[in-house]
């Protein structure tokens, strides 16, 4: 039965083709961020229309595929899981081009390069230039990077490296082909900083044997983020590309201000960062940022390949939903966050008889030494915090024992320096973290403290009385990554 | 109002759960795809089961994290079209490692490399030892093996490539830090076949600089895949690794068995295969096969980094859903779909004047000449083709004119070989192409050929009498890829 | 980084949206169910578009709810499991009427009544003139009908109501406040027919008294579809309305034949059909057709309020779904499905021992006797072939106590007849029955059989040998719906 | 590659399980709304474990289907927007029985039931007893209501209905097989309230005759709330049914006070509230409550069929996700709103020379006067704020003619009353309104009254001048529903 419509709804209709065009034209036409979030409608909206645009999803005529990949998806939970857009972004070989089979596949890829750029503007990287959204982790990204560097510098062998201990930073210099100059951090009070001096001595040294310097800002305590600036500056006097590793560095203000200082006085051709430390999405996706248009021109063209297009997607799909006030939000709620996760790990440290490393740059990590707790026992507390639901405390004992990583052999690997020192716990405090889950954390690490040395007071008494030690439970590795 | 549940009701639900635990832990023990495929409900099971694993999903009490990296996910859609996955697969720069945050996402990516080996059982490589399923582009993932035997090779600096026109097989040695030593097929009647000689007269000069050799086994018309046997034979030979890249070319049972073939009677280290091009899956995957087991284990190993697991994903969830007998269907229709398609083909060549390239060894794409069409016209037709909604089909011209690819120069681009010919046209079939498409191809074919012959006549008659051309549009790259 | 996105872009970009806008308006404009069958990423289009004309959509303002029910959804996964559509259908307590807050709701109602029709006439119901989707059951949907003729007939107290022993049917009169005057069948041969002096003889006796003659053409063996052309016939001679329940009766040729020859000979007000049962849809829903326009619209009239509009969105994605081709191959097939069903019945039947009545209008259902097994035991077989996984398949024992539904009394209830039978097996072959089913049916009837008689052999030489019975399982009960 | 599962993950898994089951066999027993709401995780994993209760998901064995409705669903994209529970709820015409074949589906169903009475205990209905929720607006259930008291009252034909004008209240009067007398509500002060004495009066006379009183308990202002309290007293004294249509009053915390003293003073059978009004799902369902087990069982066995499960589903989800705290907030939230919308009506009044109407009785709806808009002009004031996307917001005009429902005819429909005003604007606050939506509504509320007479001034000059009227335009008709 037809319900009675007329002109005034046929007008109506018209208005809603006409917002829903403008809407989606104007986005492409801007390809900026919007000022306010979109709904989960809008969002369904635009998938549609983006997903009309590639060419087996044509609604004018059947698509015919007379090649040898044409976006076929067998399995209709996997289609929609992947909203229609099944052709990946890039095309022989750069990721930057644009699929003619798969246009719509191709505009996400340019909004998520466009909304990254954006996004980082926002976050007060205003000199950034470029950015690609890469379906890589960050160690693969650092590794393109350098891949893509090595014309430019046909003599380079070496890749100097300020020890940050985190295997996957390390394995990005030999997947790109070179070797490390490990450089150790150097304490300074609480802090290991970066040794500058030494990177200086390296590079006047071996100059044209050097690709870059890989720098790191983002880390636990008590390393420090390193010296951006100064390396930057001598970067630019000895003409060597350096690459930040900000893995998960964007969501501390410092380190922002440290990164456009150190591009402004001296030399940064391309900053990597992860999609999902920074931007809440899952794992999968790095973007590369660069403060020159042809430095990731040359990058995407490295890429040997069509890619998966899925942190694209999460990337735009997610800065939509948040549009640009709502983006800054969790920002500046994990600085809050920090400080008062910082306040309540030196009152529990006061407690308990121990104190937090005062790291002034570090604004993400923490970390309080274990004094009281013997450093064979370390790391089964460690598992207990595991045990009770909490994810991403670490606890790093000091060890003069060897771990060999690709061939480079480390004293102390976890501890970010040979140095040795009395155990210690790192927690962190990420974007996104709620004030609930701060209250239990808290909750839990007091209470698994005072039962973990109830336990071990017991266990000398047996101990003294009979000479036994209970075995110490296998345990997680708590390692980074 | 409670409905009148009793004791039969409470048996059939302890019923449903044992048979879901049954199902679920029996899947996991044998790791091998199931008999019959599974229903988008019991897919739904899994993906809830699996998901459950991952520690910021747990039930039993709030996951806490204080890590720089939590599985946090800020837009619900996103989190949906991730079924809550959301860590990705690897750990600490290894992909092959369990993620202790992550159980879930570590059992797909280890479910995915059984079920990849397991399918590739049943497409007839029974002596595959191992696989590991890479979220990364056919390039890449052939990148990632090379990287991976750099120390194996200190000398190495040269990877034999025999010349396939497709930009990122070339760029992947380029990426991993090498350079190709180029070789060109040779012409035996109407294919492009190996030039087994040369090989083997490169490897005995250069020994020890040669990291491997790459040979690509799904190839446009008129190349033929490569001469893995002989190859192969050679790097047993000379204890010279082998790379094959069998992007597509698992659509077709010759190549299958000539890759089993190589396998016994020579050397084999690593066989590379897009999970898009053989398995209806979105694009953003492959699959690496080795003989031996610790082939895979050092390549998982030299990825630096956490990796997405939407290609593991897709995967296993193409693979439940279709079961082992329905799994081999697609591939056995491919056969019986090739032979039609070139019967077609040359049924249609035989009517307007033209030839198809006899190649035999070539199972997946043909190649039809286009000599009456002029050389300066061909690239306009297969525009042509592209606008009437055909996708994949791809006019190839011949040139004197050079392309430059990371700094190689090759002449002819796009025909994998230098010699120069009369211009042809490729179209494919591939996995999962219907009976209706391929009427459609003809259909359309055939119409758009006659008006471009017809429309060129007319031209030409003007041409004759006013002696002004009219300008060939703009069109679409068809380049592979 | 923008790719570099040009003219030809843009104009690809035009034409999909024109592709978009023509398909979708086209289809509103004509309102039929297209030729063939739409993609899931067209249907996601659809969604989107329609859901945009809902005033909580909009997408040009922020809409401001200032009303009682604004369609406002808490929860995302709800949200989404209804696309955003969340106002229901009609108005005011008119099923038909536009909610100028949810155009795009009532553009969905508007299009399932319009393909609704369109499908009857697909099915051959030529003359059908108005349809109406409801969200209500069969049952709820016969007392719509009722009750929006009250006004017309306000003498009426009774519905002639042709016994068939289904709860829903029976319960249906009361609901609307009248009372059936019950006519029971009368055998001829195997079946049992309807009664057509009987009816007469009482509207001729009552007249006004009666609202409407209820006839029923879909039904378990042996009862046979009733005699409607006869039914409409005397309807017509005497000015009673006629109401038709064909719950799944349009999956039978003979019965849609039927069904148009009543009407042309006679006079059937309205036809009731369930979508689940006919359309393959979730149970929730039906849909009223009738030979005049403005039988719809008082029907639409009487419903008090506004209603989901999830049946009317199932439909319709379903006709989209299939295009009209697609759209008849079930019930082609579900009638071979049937004769195949039949056939191995009676062959299983004489194997036996037992027979299979004839009842040659039932196109949909069969009955076996169980001569084979003693009248106390045939229950306890039902529930085991349930236990096998068999669901619909049903045993229809004989008894002389007494039912009482809604103060109705009936000898025998379940047999549609007050007449004593041996027992007998009903199943039914629906649409959607796969080939592979059947094939499982009739493997798991045989073996259940097998196993059942050996069982109660075993057990009567037991009790010859000690004179206890084993008690029967707690059985399900097998009644229909 | 299998990565290396051990022991602990083989622990991990198992306690997965564990709590997983524990979960949701809790939740089963205890049929409770959780205290804390579930995550999107948790909601999948509850509906998966559902789902395969119902045969036709089995996993252990393939189902086969020998009925006429086995649950077959032919769209993927239908079937999973019911999450494959796709067999509705109730059996045999009567909800609240469990169909075998769906024992996932019954579960729903009961689970909805105790979740709904949980819910208005929480809310402060302590003594309801019993619940069901029907997929049925709110005007069918009060039919479903009436129809199932039919047999105990067989003398009755009327109901004494307190005039509310809103059309599905009357019509399921009709709807039931029963007639209105309808009684006018009596002006104090502002407000517009029950006439209790007639009610009596009308009661007294006709007793028997009487089915029950329908009172009604949110409104539009200016009539109040029923006083359900003294209507009830009457019920108790005369041994009449009593039914409340309360239909989106659960917001009130006065209304729920009320009903839940009308109950302990006197006589309430049943009480219907829509779900989508209170609970912020999508349209489809309604809330039947009733402080008598027996109540609801006899409401449940008149429903004349098997019913859609998607208002049970779409409760229980939303009742999951919010948990026992997150439940309360928005009601508690509406009762600042609406004190903050009535300050900001109140001011907004004076401002332009209008009054607020005092009814202190309704939480809910606010009116004020349009005493400074000419009456021809006002319901184009309407359509204006319409066309600015406030929805819901309504002016009623006064108006001698007279509006014929089935047969009733009423004077000044829309106000409630046969008495002329002046012509009022009403707007609500509903649960769900957010800070957002108020400002929005009083920013384009003021701009657009003051445009409006501005344009009214303009006009009258003009009229003045020239003696011609510029046309009205057609508007929105803004009645309720």
């Amino acid at each position: 039965m037809k319900a009675n419509f007329g002109k005034k709804e046929g007008e109506y209709s018209r208005l809603v083709s006409k917002s829903s065009n403008k809407l989606l034209n104007s986005l492409w036409e801007k390809k900026q961020i919007p000022e306010e979030g979109w709904s989960e409608h809008t969002l369904d909206l635009f998938l549609s229309w983006l997903s009309s645009h590639d060419t087996n999803n044509r609604v004018d005529m059947i698509p015919v595929g007379a090649g040898e990949r044409e976006g076929r998806v067998l399995t209709p939970l996997v289609q929609r899981l992947h909203s229609n857009l099944t052709h990946g972004i890039g095309r022989s070989g750069n990721l930057l081009e644009i699929q003619p089979k798969a246009l719509g596949s191709s505009m996400l890829a340019c909004l998520s390069n466009e909304f990254a750029k954006h996004a980082l503007h926002l976050l007060g990287l205003h000199a950034v230039k470029s950015c690609i959204v890469v379906p890589l982790c960050t160690g693969m990204s650092l590794s393109l990077c350098m891949t893509s560097w090595r014309r430019r510098r046909p003599k380079a062998k070496y890749v100097v490296w300020l020890r940050i201990d985190q295997k996957s930073s390390l394995k990005s210099i030999y997947h790109a082909g070179f070797e490390p100059i490990i450089v150790e951090p150097i304490r300074d009070r609480d802090s290991l900083i970066t040794d500058v001096e030494t990177v200086n001595r390296i590079i006047e040294q071996r100059g044209e044997e050097i690709l870059c310097v890989m720098t790191t800002t983002s880390c636990f305590a008590p390393r420090s983020p390193d010296n951006v600036e100064a390396i930057s500056a001598i970067c630019a006097a000895h003409d060597v590309p350096h690459l930040v590793n900000n893995a998960y560095g964007l969501q501390s203000e410092e380190t922002i201000r440290k990164i456009a200082a150190a591009h402004e006085c001296g030399r940064v051709d391309a900053v990597v960062q992860s999609l999902d430390k920074n931007f809440q999405v899952p794992v999968g996706g790095a973007v590369i940022a660069a403060f020159k248009q042809n430095h990731i021109q040359s990058i995407a063209q490295s890429y040997p390949g069509r890619a998966s297009s899925v942190p694209s997607r999460d990337l735009v799909l997610t800065l939509l939903y948040q549009g640009q006030s709502a983006f800054l939000e969790p920002f500046g709620k994990q600085k809050q966050m920090f400080l008062k996760m910082r306040r309540k790990l030196i009152s529990f440290a006061e407690n308990i008889g121990e104190c937090v490393y005062e790291v002034p740059e570090n604004e993400i990590s923490s970390a309080m030494t274990l004094s009281t707790i013997p450093p064979a026992k370390q790391t089964l507390f460690g598992s207990i915090l595991f045990a009770k639901g909490i994810t991403g405390a670490r606890v790093v004992t000091s060890s003069q024992s060897k771990t060999t990583i690709e061939g480079c052999e480390f004293i102390n690997f976890g501890s970010h320096t040979t140095e040795q020192h009395g155990g210690y716990l790192n927690i962190a405090c990420s974007v996104g973290m709620t004030d609930h889950e701060l209250e239990e954390l808290f909750t839990r690490l007091t209470s698994s403290y005072a039962k973990f040395v109830r336990e071990l007071a017991k266990e000398d008494e047996r101990i003294n009385s009979s000479g036994r030690r209970i075995p110490i439970n296998e345990s997680f590795d708590m390692e980074n990554d």
